[in-house]
């Protein structure tokens, strides 16, 4: 190894704090990226659903993963979780406010993705 | 199992078409928000980094888990690989036009929760 250009440590800490493993928002950030959170955030946007809702909108997800996931994205905050007392209960999911905030730049993400992509069925 | 709303499966299908396992956008959204995608994207927004210089800004990512997915994002063609001819050659990894427009909602997100979240002294 070489010399070549390094940040001083205290510039590097103070540039890229966010990345730091015990820094809060990078749970949460983890959380929001993580296989299945951005599917789950993205598709509540669209308004409330029930867990098989859910499951059946986010291909390929399992019913333990899906479970998983909106454990942690309820324990952030971002998505709330509503028992309905009916027999028998009827669990529904959707986006608190801050989950509606942090949805939103996701759905950007998405639109430039498929827009700079050739949909199935072209090339 | 009980009835509910259930969207019939033509219009699920348009609704979350970019759901499907089979859809391009699906693969590219998933490098993007892998675990350690888009920490890498967010770090090339300030410039361009050298590989050793990715790592550093990183915590926590590997040699390895770093390599792979700068592999996966220069697939996409969101990030660009540039060598150096010097001895040793050196080796430079940017954002691309597309990895541009990509990473300015994963900015947007990050500002966002970093936001919300008490930084870490208080509380």
């Amino acid at each position: 190894m070489t010399g070549g250009v390094q940040l001083p440590q205290a510039e590097a800490d103070q540039r890229y704090e966010v990345f730091h493993t015990d820094c809060p928002a990078r749970t949460v950030i983890d959380h929001v990226t993580s296989k299945w959170g951005v599917w789950v955030l993205i598709s509540l946007r669209g308004g409330d659903l029930r867990f098989y809702e859910l499951r059946e909108s986010i291909r390929g997800i399992s019913e333990k993963m899906l479970a998983q996931t909106l454990r942690g994205l309820v324990e952030d905050g971002l998505v709330r979780r509503e028992v309905e007392p009916t027999t028998p209960p009827q669990v529904t999911y959707g986006l608190t406010e801050f989950g509606r905030e942090v949805s939103e730049p996701l759905g950007d993400l998405l639109d430039r993705i498929t827009q700079r992509l050739p949909s199935r069925g072209e090339g």
